[in-house]
């Protein structure tokens, strides 16, 4: 059974119905968003009812968009773990990190591909096309194999040898392109026009923010049906920025959270910050950022078609944005393993490293709790591991 | 609330209090192993109990040694998948992969080392010392660090690189040997003499096994509380083995599953088959396998104090040991991740490898429920992901 009552165009408010193939908002051309019937969930489900669900994200059935069984290789319902030394050392005593390297394939891009081959299946689709700073290529290139559908992937040349390797692996068609991963979508674009491929490229298909959606439900169930202060995510697309903002108000909506959201609060690389730009500049929607540049491969997005949302889910929650060097980043990789036990991949080591900065500027509080969401394994990027104990 | 009763010589039966420092046993010499109150269990929990618990190993607290709050990183309570794709290939239509990737540091070996530093810091520790293939020393680190305790680890020099590194960064104190993991176990035995480390080699110390028991308990539970006919584990040192043993003879104790065991199958790379050729040869105890070799770096233990224990563990079950060869574990992998989205590592390769020849030789049969393990993620791997791409 569905709650789904339709899809709406995130700017426009264009209607289209569920259950056929969408993309871009053929009004407008923004991002499309699944809209549920709120009052029908309210009325099926409970928190007390999730309690003995699989520890998926699939566990929040209701507030996703696949009614049969989804493709799953276990995404999600990741460990919420209580960063005590961490938080001494930030003046920070209530603080936790969000440790989504513990998900297929390493990194958080797990959620957006369930959803997303779920429903491309459900749908009926064959093939599908995305372009990719490296981690979601990887992603939907298993749930692709989990799928039998056939996946082509679009990506920077130098993207980390990991995801390249894994797309291979997973029987994924690869192409790799001299520039970023908007370079990379002309190639799928072309994919998409001559062959049909479904595109799923970050925001051109409603379902992939739906599964990140599940961050934001999974923080909130597991600090027991309540809402953190602030959350820093690392923030390339923005697409789990967006979708933890959505989830927070419709468990609002539901009755399941009340107060205030979240602040949502995006970090960036200091080579590559068009959300931290574009909030200091009061704009409404990112420009590209030019010859962008950092370790932190997932956080090489010089523009992104869900950009404008972000920073709708930024300053709506109060949020704001800031940005790391990338020595801060590989530094502060080593710091937060031997503090914590977690050895953040770079753009989750960017999250750690913007929390000082913020406490010092004083958009964090020490009576604040406060996530902050490691997107990945550090195992995806093992020259940079290597760089912080070779200058140790 | 502790329902250890005691210790066991695992060989001679002399007993031990719990509560304070055991290695090996101090008659014979054999590893000790932890015995419960199971009659007490019985009367304290059911496993409907268990469904609202949190979504890690710790859910069985009753059947684990530790009594105050464990050291943890959310390990253990992997999925289970099943693998149609592979299991019609295999002709093994009930066929499932139970991935163990998806723990903290990327391999099973979070739950041996979650148990072992949580009882370390129970016991007062300070410092532990251990040999390692590799990803133990990894394991250990990172709970070492989010214990505050230190780590000393000693592993071959040719380990993979991100052992050495994320040891590294995890603050752990490394060493490397001209040799393997026996080789290393003689530096840790002069750090436990000389500075009184605690000691916490595989089976010297009796709680890691009991951390690899939570395999087996995860298994039945879901399997909604029955057992596989067959169990097809990567063999190195064998402790998830014996402690999956161990897990199935208490759960049949408790009336928790009933029936015969679940075969447990030994797989090894041809390069070092200690296992392989005790079985065959019907011996009690493995000798050194000399030369050992392979790319599978887990399974590269051409001794171990625990592999008495495992042969016992193999024939009590009516199991067998077979060895597959570098090329196939390579092979596998790209076909195990196109076929099922879950890229094993060399080890889980073995595993998934080894399943058609043990068809073809009648220890597996079309009825039999089959769970192959795969202890990790290949990201630890990258320069044997690299291999079956290239070569394909």
């Amino acid at each position: 059974m569905s709650f789904v009552s339709h899809l709406a165009c995130s700017r426009c408010r264009a209607t289209y119905p569920a259950g056929r193939i969408h993309h871009l908002c053929t009004a407008c051309g923004s991002p499309l968003v699944v809209e549920y019937d709120l009052e029908r969930i309210a009325t099926a489900v409970q928190p007390r009812d999730l309690l003995e669900r699989p520890a998926t994200m699939w566990r929040y059935a209701e507030l996703l968009p696949v009614t049969g069984a989804p493709v799953t290789l276990g995404e999600g319902f990741t460990p919420l773990l209580p960063a005590p030394g961490l938080g001494e050392r930030f003046g920070l005593p209530h603080l936790w990190i969000k440790d989504d390297g513990l998900n297929p394939t390493g990194t958080f891009k797990a959620r957006g591909a369930s959803a997303g081959i779920s429903m491309a299946a459900a749908l009926g689709v064959k093939e599908v096309g995305l372009p990719t700073a490296g981690n979601a290529g990887g992603a939907w290139a298993a749930y692709g194999a989990a799928a039998g559908i056939t996946v082509h992937v679009a990506m920077p040349s130098d993207a980390p040898a990991a995801n390249r390797a894994e797309c291979a692996a997973y029987g994924a068609n690869v192409t790799t392109v001299d520039g970023l991963i908007d370079d990379a979508a002309a190639v799928i674009n072309e994919g998409v026009r001559q062959h049909g491929w479904y595109d799923a490229a970050g925001m051109r298909e409603p379902y992939r923010v739906e599964g990140k959606k599940t961050f934001g439900l999974e923080i909130a169930e597991q600090m027991g049906w309540s809402m953190p202060q602030a959350i820093v995510y690392p923030t390339g697309g923005g697409i789990g920025l967006i979708g933890m903002w959505r989830a927070f108000l419709q468990m609002r909506d539901l009755g399941w959270v009340h107060g205030d959201l979240p602040r949502l609060i995006a970090v960036q690389a200091a080579g590559c910050a068009p959300v931290v730009r574009a909030i200091l500049e009061g704009e409404e929607d990112t420009e590209r950022w030019e010859q962008a540049e950092t370790v932190a491969s997932g956080l090489r997005v010089p523009m992104a078609t869900g950009h404008r949302m972000t920073l709708r889910a930024i300053r709506d929650t109060g949020g704001t944005a800031v940005a790391v060097s990338d020595r801060q980043i590989l530094q502060t990789m080593a710091l937060a393993a031997a503090a914590t036990g977690v050895l953040p991949c770079p753009e989750g080591a960017a999250a750690v490293a913007a929390v000082p900065m913020l406490r010092e500027a004083g958009h964090l509080d020490p009576a604040d709790r406060v996530v902050v969401i490691n997107t990945g394994s550090a195992l995806k990027y093992p020259r940079e591991v290597d760089y912080p104990v070779g200058a140790a």
